[in-house]
């Protein structure tokens, strides 16, 4: 199977999640797979094997998984970006768009150095407002975002155009449309 | 450096955290040293090495961070034991003790299969109420706890018993007393 097809496979759609009319992309499914899990994570990855990365930057929580895969497999550091509130060190917060609404995201002030070269990860981009705001929480710090990385786009959003506005690449792996 | 040095540099305290009185053990300084995160993950997993592992659980959300990286390098599929409400399939739900009241963590029903073999994941065991709970959430499923790891050991807290108690052994890599 190629791994277009083992993504279309292992994603579970759960319909009317969380609402009505929405088609929720489950990745727990894919990520239960051991074989489409790692197969995700090294094609996330590949790319940047010969490039020294200082950090992988996962948002919470699915970010999280991917993220900490892709840093021991890039030896690399992770910097968890987290919900307000939760980070126990000085943070540098960041208001960011939702479909509804504004929240905040933040990140340890010492978490990126910089000149660092990071890598963005999250499970999925929709809307692009969450990957927006993390990114220019990493670029305020002065790190270098050299991609942004999901498993799954969803284009008719135009999340991916919002992420390249800030000079940054998008690699997804997946999309699906129509949502 | 052994890796216990390496360990007792890289993790940092925080007095006083969430309340006065509390010494906060933050991994994030680990997870954020490359060669500290890499050692750590595979020093957990080594034993494991030569063994099928069908699945590592994680508790969120410092738990997916290591878990991923383990299932990565266990070619394991990786189970998010959350919080209630944010799983979008059909779970198991099982209330678990915190130092103050209770709550209640949520698996997918069909995360793992009767006979899986199982190793737990999270940064840090203290009182050990929500280890506890992920141990027999997993345990209801039929899965067989084969390890629960944890970076860090507040020994003073009693976690490691309760986990013992259930069958299932304890890894950790370092301990910090008088929390």
């Amino acid at each position: 199977m190629t791994l277009h097809e083992t993504l279309e496979t292992a994603i579970r759609t759960i319909p009317d999640y969380p609402k009505p009319g929405i088609m929720f992309r489950d990745i727990t499914t894919l990520l239960g797979d051991a074989s489409a899990f790692r197969r995700s994570v090294d094609e996330l990855v590949h790319p940047y094997a010969g490039t020294k990365i200082e950090k992988i930057a996962g948002v919470e929580a699915r970010g999280f998984i991917l993220g900490g895969a892709m840093s021991h497999q890039l030896s690399a550091g992770f910097v968890p970006i987290r919900k307000k509130g939760k980070l126990p060190h000085d943070t540098v917060r960041i208001a960011y768009s939702l479909e509804y609404g504004v929240d905040e995201m933040e990140m340890h002030r010492d978490a990126v150095k910089p000149g660092d070269k990071v890598i963005l990860v999250d499970d999925l981009i929709a809307t692009g407002g969450t990957a927006e705001g993390a990114v220019k929480l990493l670029q305020q710090m002065g790190a270098d975002v050299v991609a942004a990385c999901f498993v799954i786009d969803l284009p008719d959003l135009g999340g991916r155009a919002k992420i390249e506005a800030l000079g940054v690449p998008v690699r997804t792996l997946i999309e699906f449309e129509g949502d």
